[in-house]
């Protein structure tokens, strides 16, 4: 960063089903939230951005960039990005660069999804967005189907065992016990894993994150300071459609974002205490610990099958449990991140969040500074 | 602009009803164009900024940016901008704080709609997302339906006539006769406009932008010069819904916009030779002009009258007769403005992109320098 950027605030809805709350209630929750904690005022907030996937399809809702700014008193400038599911790690992209340039000076940043509200199937198509329309859509794919075929894949690469695989969740659901804004906080047997109904095989319901509706909001500053910093904010890009993939157990562009983010931060990924990852499925999970650097190609698994691993990984309960109202995420990574690092009065912690099957990935390191 | 920003190449397809292209195509031929034009490489653009408003609905296609990044050989990290109508000029804005802010050396800023795949009123739908889905579109609404209140009240507030208002597509059919790019390059006399059949009383179809397939490029760089520099980029945002506005007659939000852009500029109004507005229906181009303080309230009229007005208005046909593909418009907007700005040897023009009505605003202003 070429300028100090600092997490002055930070709100988010419980995740979850809220059949009786719109997705201006849903915004308004995580803007009040943020604010309540933020040093500055409503009317310190210059530019507004939005992130959203789906509200075109789920609510007719496009424009939320402007939907968001008038519920503030003075309608500050606004805009929506997306990304599909990394909408929310590009969204505090945007807002670095505006604070960067000097356009901005303090910015809020806010991830809303209400996918409730419309059938399933229409949830599973809108999703299907985030991959290839013209080349992986026709042939029948959803998501669950893609990273079905990445476990599929994985397996017969690395020998991972379903059993294995059972530890993912299972340690999701055990993190989110403690997290009040998750939306699924019960314990989980890693055995009942597997014995969940089969969604794609090898995949059943217990591997997949749910469909959820919720807002997370963080304040964004160079005119305010806080204990936390943010010390990278990195891109990168591939490939949509899995035809163009020389693999499908690895995704080239969380290396590239964490390469950038690592020495952006000017840090090692030895001195990153805490991580939360983009667990859309249980076999991604595996697969981020590895593209991260935090462990060997086909070895991700051992850092779950260990009580305590090292780093932290989605302490909150990850996308599985918390939820995943999908343009939320990303902000509510990084806010969970912060609380984490606060906790454990450790320095570095990053979160990494990703879009369709890792076309597009955002990284961010925050730092916990006066620790 | 805290740094030098220059337009270094531009490329755009003709806009109309392109059955037999995708959007990946359309989306290609931009960025071809814009490449050709540029004294740069495709490996030079390091970041991707995509502006589409209603892909997920009209071809089920989010993630954009990925799907554009894909298009380029080393797939630079890329994020899709969406601010309805007003996603071009919010692409452009957002394309500028990356530059500024040094994240960025070369950016391919791109705008596409692919709008001719899906039956009108599904289009209608879409487009209705621009307005507030909670407030305004319950009432049965469509943007026809919303400028037609505005032309009704305009009219009962300055006695703008019906004959009057038929100057304004007159005037935006007779100058796309000399543009390849527009989708309708036949003069059309003014007392056609409202024999045309009637949309929204007092609307005609002829005072209404088209539905269009397109994509227009342009690469802004820090890193390469050119002759054109942007010396502003600004936004606003205003309520979305119409029942929160004070007036409908005039768009705050241009005045906003306008008052910052000259302001960043450090020119005045009276400097600025050519403008391009955004006509979505014939109203709305009068009321701009008099937003942008280039006519009195209400007599916004009088610069349609007149056979040269100064500054010249939508010499490119705007969006009545190039068509409205309705994200690639913003970019298209400062394209034209390029090419008018070089063909008369004059130093200053601006682009006026909105979204809703007139809930975002986007203004760019580009100085042809070297003159």
């Amino acid at each position: 960063m070429n300028t100090d950027v600092f997490l002055i605030g930070s709100g988010q809805t419980r995740f979850g089903e809220w059949w009786e709350k719109g997705i201006r209630d849903l915004m308004y929750e995580a803007i009040d939230g943020a604010l309540e904690s933020a040093p500055c005022t409503a009317l310190d907030i210059d530019t507004v951005i939005v992130a959203n996937m789906i509200a075109e399809r789920t609510n007719a809702q496009a424009h939320l960039g402007a939907l968001a700014s008038s519920l503030l008193p003075h309608r500050p400038p606004a805009l929506r990005v997306e990304s599909a599911c990394a909408s929310g790690a590009v969204a505090l992209h945007t807002a670095c660069a505006l604070l960067e340039s000097g356009r901005a000076k303090t910015v809020l940043v806010l991830g809303v999804e209400k996918m409730t509200d419309v059938p399933p199937a229409e949830v599973s198509t809108a999703l299907m967005g985030a991959a290839d329309s013209e080349k992986d859509a026709p042939c029948g794919l959803t998501f669950p189907g893609i990273f079905g075929l990445v476990a599929q894949r994985y397996m017969f690469e690395y020998g991972l065992t379903r059993e294995q695989l059972n530890t993912v969740s299972a340690a999701h659901h055990r993190n989110a016990v403690a997290n009040p804004f998750a939306q699924f906080r019960a314990e989980i047997p890693a055995e009942k894993i597997s014995q969940s109904p089969k969604v794609a095989d090898p995949l059943c319901l217990l591997d997949c994150s749910p469909i959820s509706d919720g807002a997370a909001a963080c304040i964004l500053s160079t005119a305010f300071e806080s204990d936390m910093k943010l010390a990278a904010s990195q891109l990168a890009s591939d490939a949509v459609s899995l035809t163009e993939r020389e693999s499908i157990t690895s995704f080239p562009a969380t290396k590239k974002a964490m390469e950038k983010a690592l020495e952006e931060a000017d840090t090692d990924r030895s001195s990153i205490s805490h991580i939360e990852v983009h667990d859309c499925f249980s076999i991604a999970a595996v697969i981020n610990v590895e593209d991260l650097g935090f462990a060997e190609p086909g070895r991700g698994i051992e850092l779950y099958e260990q009580a305590d691993p090292v780093p932290t990984i989605n302490a909150s309960g990850g996308l599985k449990a918390c939820g995943h109202p999908v343009a939320a995420t990303g902000i509510k990574q990084l806010i969970d991140v912060s609380k984490q690092l606060r906790n454990s009065g450790n320095r570095w912690g990053l979160s990494h969040n990703f879009g369709g099957a890792c076309a597009s990935c955002g990284i961010h390191i925050l730092e916990h500074i006066h620790v």
